[in-house]
């Protein structure tokens, strides 16, 4: 049986040792591609966070050394383990919601990273809105086909020198008909807000903001309650708790994760699809063959 | 001074008469340009429901008789004297959203209308969504300046042989740089779903819906509350109230009303726009010039 | 047919018209008793404001008058016809809630009234809770048979020297086992605060506040929401006019109202038992042939 | 410095050795004195589960054999560490709330224990409603002076037999003036139901239920959420975990524990002073020295 044990190594002795089963690749996002490749040749499976690569080429790479070597997968889309996402997308599943109409996803950070970070991370899409491609799918059940993208340096226009962005709204086609809308800020001053809402033939299932406390004061001024968790360590705790868990369960089972490469990979073309779009003003269709 | 008093009498003949400072026009939407014109001949204050045509070219030659008049025009977009809307607009007025980022309108009505009805009526645009284009000019007090559109027969899929739509989600950029999204449907199954949200540099401010009581009842499984007000009856019978008491208001003290033709003619031009843009799966420029 | 026309005169003139078939009596509390006889010894129907006396006698007086003349009283706890406190009742009348154990009423005025006005009217518990006594016997229906009252004067503490109390808590015992408790307040701060729980072996069912609107904003200091509606006239408009269409119903379709000279008396003896409960700290056995 | 390390043995075993700073008492309520004595006899600092015993004079015994051992003894309220009612409690503290005039506590269990259970616990005074009472004094700081307690066998007619009762409503009068009421059950069929809400001369705090997760269903039938948290050990997680951290703390700085072996008698007097009210039917003086 599998025993659980944690090692933090360098990158190299750790993928060298022959007494692991798995590894969690928790590194910088260039590295990511040539860590996944290593690790398989050892036979080893493996956790990775998000996104895999910005190049698809890349992402393309890692998934061949993971199939051929067989080993487990699983991508860091810890959102998808959240209670209240798991929750709605349940009600989805249970057919509680019926036929799906239409999506829609509000993410907004508290606050932007530094400048520096900005100029070096990928577009707002790839860095941030990731996510929510990958929400998007898998609350929808659903392939995007199609992407519409508008943004703007809203926030800081500083950010506009280099070409960067820190405000979107995109517009989404689902294969089987279900239109969504992402609305996406590096700053909502009010806190961390993450809410997203499914609408189909049958009701509509939604998922709002936890809260420190469930605690109101009302006085001269209004009725007041508190904000939103501030950021995703203390909004997404429970999340990444569950992730790590479904890892060790795949591979004490030998089961696939609920998180493959495959999603990594499609998350990422949707990303490079919403940048195309925002720079080129026109829709632009999603490939999985891209 | 003005006396109130409400006369009902065949078009012709309520023109014609003398003792009469103003109409209200609340026929069908092919009658109104002309009964705005000859109103109008007549030196007669006007209040229309919308929209004030299909056709911008109707809307001008309406326009032009009553700027030659010199008499009011006030269009009937009733939603902007909402409670909860015209509270959400003192938000951003008060500068308490700061600068405005993004714009999000929830837009669904409980049933469709009549299939005879909807082929009949004007696009799901011009018909149902030319109330979100004038709320998105209100909330944001910018002017519209690209839309993009993505639409689906998804509640009635018969309704895709008329070349009709139900279901769209559509896509906002505004001249001050703010970004939007309205999702429209014509088949919310738990209600009348009306919502508007504005976030901005200082927060965000937020309309919910309206429900008959503020009553709950938890049992075993789980806590249930009323659904939002039915239909446009009851969600906006202040709003009707109060659109009514600004039109009497605006003959006593001789002012302009709160919403003008041009606001028709704009939200018009919006609506043509979109439905241009779903047709030919564009972003589309919105001119005020058109 | 009865037709409906609303005439005001002086008392006597009133009383004495033969044309008239019902009036309504919204004069200081002390004349009630007497212009109910007056108005019963001519065969015309009343609506009497609550309370209809502070001395059980005079309600038994005026009460034995009704009774003889074979008219019809219904007396002014409006709050019955509140859209709110009426389907809480529901809720309990469909068997949704099961048979109640626990009653929970929250009664706070947002402003205390002059001293003045303090000093001559009855106590806290024959002025203000004389509503929440009908409205604890409304929603449970089963009478209560014992109360035991705790007050103070807690908001001017300047009331005690006239014997007056601002704050208090009354204890309920009620003929079919439930227990209930009822707080009220002259000032809540925040607004007008009304609200009920019932709870049961089926489950719980509440109404919460009324607010002007069902809006929000959320900015760097929390998340803030409208007070409830600050005091009876925005708050109870709905149920003054519920209740008068009630007595224009009963008079036409000749049915006996929905509350009647009974439950004024009922709520009377209780509030008196409260007062006493309050003086000897004792609790105190409610009876209705007091 | 202490080290944190859990050791479990038989309680003799486990108080004789040496090497041990503390000890936690979770066994049966009737072996907590002796076993506090004992530990304390040893200069261990002892965390005890409420109640300490269900006798005053037991109680004093292992106080006393506390104060003369000099070691700290932290009683197990665990709900004054809940996030919610800490949360509350400081809007109290920071004077947000003002002088203090109401205090309400709702505490109703999903479900009752055995019958057996019940038959050989304390009265429900006790048993349960002895968090509410450490709660109510926690929430106003300030000492209960007198209780009125009504109760009744509601959920089950069964234990009136055993001279128990499920339900229960008690009136509180502050030392400072402030009153109060709680209302407790054995059974909420939609869950665990916690709840306190504190009212005064500047405004209302309050603290609602914790849930599973944020979301909601609409669909024809109404608007859905979920149920409460079911039970203790879901609701009070954070709670019981702050508590022992809060103990740990209290070894290694050497200070008084936020929950003392007088707050704990405290709680006990004025559950038995409940007891007694509801067995007399009269209002009962609270007083330290009982």
């Amino acid at each position: 049986e599998l025993g659980i044990e944690l090692v933090c190594d360098t990158n190299e002795e750790l993928i060298a040792k022959s007494d692991i089963d798995g590894v969690l690749i928790c590194t910088a996002t260039d590295t990511h591609a040539s860590l996944i490749v290593a690790a398989a040749a050892t036979g080893k499976h493996i956790f990775c966070e998000k996104p895999i690569d910005l190049e698809i080429s890349q992402i393309d790479r890692a998934l061949a050394a993971v199939e051929q070597a067989g080993v487990t997968l699983q991508v860091g889309f810890n959102r998808r383990f959240d209670p209240n996402f798991s929750r709605v997308r349940q009600h989805v599943s249970d057919g509680a919601v019926g036929g799906i109409h239409l999506l829609r996803i509000t993410s907004r950070d508290p606050e932007p990273p530094p400048l520096d970070y900005v100029k070096s991370a990928g577009s707002l899409f790839q860095d941030m809105m990731i996510h929510d491609f990958d929400m998007a799918r898998f609350l929808v059940g659903s392939e995007i086909t199609s992407v519409f993208a508008v943004g703007a340096a809203r926030v800081d226009p500083e950010l506009a020198e280099f070409g960067q962005i820190d405000t979107a709204v995109v517009s989404l086609v689902f294969e089987d008909g279900t239109l969504g809308s992402i609305d996406c800020s590096r700053q909502a001053v009010y806190g961390y807000d993450q809410r997203v809402e499914v609408f189909g033939s049958e009701g509509v299932a939604w998922a709002d903001n936890n809260t420190p406390s469930r605690t109101g004061l009302g006085n001269k001024t209004g009725m007041h309650a508190p904000q939103p968790l501030h950021f995703f360590m203390d909004r997404y705790t429970e999340s990444y708790v569950n992730e790590i868990s479904e890892f060790v369960d795949c591979l004490r089972n030998a089961r696939e994760p609920a998180v493959t490469g495959r999603d990594g990979r499609m998350a990422s073309i949707i990303a490079a699809a919403a940048q195309r779009s925002y720079a080129e003003r026109q829709p632009v269709q999603v490939s999985s063959n891209k």
